[in-house]
């Protein structure tokens, strides 16, 4: 196996263990609070969000194609000064893709996680994923990102791209 | 009309004027920048966030049964300390129940909108609402509001019930 290449990855199935490394699933996991007179549960404070150098934290939405399996993977991206949040304004999974950096701090071999309907994930700070996966209509997510002064985005280029499969 | 009473509240549909004084609407609404080499359109920064007292954004998710109209409401609250914006996690909309602050703090005659699919609210600071209120299932929301120590919630019960309808 190597880091780069036209080589095939499976999509995995998410966990909180298999993708901590990565950030957070965004879930009605855990002890819930009874709000609203008892109409509500309340899973608290779900991401670990984290904003350098006076950002702060926005709201704002992204509207993506939905990608075709199998997805050619060409590039993947990270932002050095905050952690990035996706809500899915559906009742549908999408795919997380996401890689370790190597010790050179370049992207290793990506890994594709598919989410349950209902759950959320905020990648951590500068952690490496590919484009936003929605698998069908609408692509709609609130995202939760740092606004703020200086470096957004990094990208990395694959010398051949990946190819992920169902 | 009174401020208080069994009176009758109508549904109206939201608008970003009509809802002003009470918060922003989260939508795919204004220029957006395109990312993810054009796969992806970003509408930045929707929401106003305001969190006192060293308090900080957090993400939660709230889990609530539907209202059925009519819907008697019977008490309203309010976050001293931070804004509250709710996303769904549904293609459907919901009743964002607010009212105006009279004078003396206390709650003005309530109001009613509803969101349209696609949009989420934002309630400013201290914006008295009601119970969080979808309308059929899944009742999911992600809610970015405030984690930090003081004063969480605020409530008044009014001395009659309002009744919103359809």
């Amino acid at each position: 196996m190597t880091a780069r290449g036209a080589s095939e990855i499976k999509i995995e199935p998410i966990d909180r263990e298999s993708f901590e490394e990565f950030g957070d699933i965004i879930e009605a996991a855990g002890e819930p609070i009874a709000i609203n007179r008892g109409r509500c549960l309340r899973y608290s404070d779900l991401a670990e969000l984290s904003f350098a150098n006076s950002g702060r934290a926005g709201i704002s939405i992204f509207k993506s194609r939905p990608i075709e399996l199998p997805f050619e993977l060409n590039f993947v991206e990270r932002h050095p000064l905050g952690s990035q949040a996706f809500i899915p304004m559906s009742e549908h999974g999408f795919l997380a893709i996401v890689a370790s950096a190597l010790r050179d701090g370049t992207p290793g071999r990506p890994r594709a996680f598919r989410t349950n309907p209902g759950q959320g994930i905020n990648y951590r700070r500068n952690v490496w994923h590919g484009v936003l996966a929605p698998l069908r209509e609408p692509g709609d997510f609130a995202v939760v990102d740092r606004m703020g002064p200086g470096v957004k985005v990094e990208e990395f280029e694959f010398s051949e791209p990946f190819r992920i499969t169902g």
